[in-house]
């Protein structure tokens, strides 16, 4: 930070670098596009962060980001109410929906296990899930947290607190992607998505 | 855009993507980490770009940025008024200041002339600087506005008007950077490093 800028521009990048890949040049970018921009566009921007933080809520069900409450989903009638898909974030729920291969209901743990960090079970939604299982409604619990180290650790952990519960637990497949070239793909993928081959 | 997002989120990444250099993904990550800040970081945030809006004007001498006006730079007694650099937009200004081998005034003219984007003298405050020339107390006007094309035009245009009135008028030095290495720099900039050598 230098003392050339004004305080309020000051103030701003600030704040702006405070964003997740924003630095200080990024920020000092955008601080002069706001500057630059509309009275009103700037004052879209800022309503549209407050409002954002106003109106969203976690759904006391699956714990998806939402206006209403329960969710979209979880109000959906014409979707499956027996599977649950696990989820780590919001993201990978909206990853999935834009797939439209699935019409079953979401669970958002909001984090994965990860011992490095300090998050364990209790930092997660998973008391809310075993409560949502308990009701013996659920049939089967996709497991869809991402195939990263803590990832997988997290699947292997709801595995086994569900297994004793007789619901039908299921993994995402991991293999080799849709138009991926075989060739550039990392051994650790090859070897699982021949491990996880299927009948043709 | 897809339907899985719920209003104000949509509204948000909307809102996001008209930043410079925002797509739709980096809108949508920045939406999420909004969400999951403090209520205090995005009320910060929301209240710095309307600030920034409300409190920044363009100081009626040099045009800078500025919360005061005149800005702190016209208005400092230390440095010699005697002497103008003309630079392009408000991030120019900066960057010289923040080299600090420059302790004239500014004249910040908003753009440079680009006749493919229908910018020309009229779009700049290229009126304000003669008026400020024509008061008298000018010996020099260093001209740094940025060694692109249009640059250099901007740069010929304004030795054109202000040559006849008897003013110094001088250009930034262009060539190799400091710390650059001659086989990677291009040929223009090396045959400019050739032509403006200077005896040591």
């Amino acid at each position: 930070m230098n003392i050339q800028h004004a305080q309020p521009i000051l103030r701003l990048i600030q704040e702006l670098t405070k964003l997740p890949g924003i630095g200080e040049k990024t920020a000092f970018r955008l601080a002069m596009h706001i500057l630059r921009s509309s009275k009103e566009d700037a004052e879209g921007l800022a309503r549209s962060i407050l409002q954002v933080k106003e109106k969203i809520r976690l759904c006391s069900q699956c714990f998806n980001l939402t206006e209403q409450n329960p969710c979209r989903i979880c109000q959906d009638l014409r979707r499956n109410a027996e599977i649950i898909c696990v989820v780590s974030g919001p993201e990978d729920l909206i990853a999935l929906e834009k797939s439209g291969s699935y019409r079953g209901h979401y669970h958002v743990l909001h984090g994965v296990l990860s011992p490095l960090e300090g998050i364990g079970p209790k930092d997660l939604r998973l008391s809310e899930l075993l409560s949502r299982l308990q009701e013996g409604k659920i049939k089967e619990v996709i497991l869809a947290t991402n195939p990263s180290v803590e990832g997988e650790a997290t699947a292997q952990y709801l595995a086994q607190i569900i297994n004793p519960l007789n619901i039908r637990v299921t993994r995402i497949a991991r293999g080799v992607p849709m138009g991926g070239d075989l060739q550039y793909i990392d051994e650790a993928t090859l070897s699982k998505s021949l491990e996880n081959r299927s009948p043709l």
